[in-house]
């Protein structure tokens, strides 16, 4: 009983930092406005998210591999929105 | 040794994760601007960790609670400064 607490937990936690990049992705490809985000923050940002993939690999568990998965899909498209629509002077924060 | 290099692995993307946020709350608290800044991915962003954080607490592991932890107090602040410096009519995306 408890061991299912735990694993609902992880479960919702997982589903709701995953989903949580999809509102700025559609806001980021709706506005073309990069302006307020940090650079630095999505080149980190999916670094570890890669990371946290390949340590589903190693300890070979699917629900590590898809929630980064799709973490990491979305993190990068924020990234390269930020890159493909800064505008003047590329700005490293 | 396998289980070191998980470990390693774990810490290393929890390291990088949890610093991402630093940028973005430095770039915001400067620049006063957060109209790029989506407030649903924040929402969801903070409730997610809060269950990580709990996760942690569950499952009795210093490492996802003071990952968690710091996660919280960055990605709350840019919350708070997404309602605070926002302007106009509030926009939930």
């Amino acid at each position: 009983m408890e061991k299912l607490f735990q694993e609902g937990l992880g479960i919702a936690a997982g589903c709701l930092t995953t989903a949580s990049y999809l509102p700025q992705v559609l806001h980021t490809w709706r506005t073309r406005s990069v302006e307020d985000i940090s650079l630095r923050m999505y080149m980190l940002l999916c670094s570890g998210v890669a990371l946290w993939f390949l340590y589903g690999v190693v300890i070979d568990s699917i629900a590590v591999m898809a929630a980064n998965g799709v973490s990491l899909l979305l993190t990068l498209s924020i990234m390269v929105m930020k890159l493909r629509f800064g505008k003047g002077p590329i700005r490293a924060d």
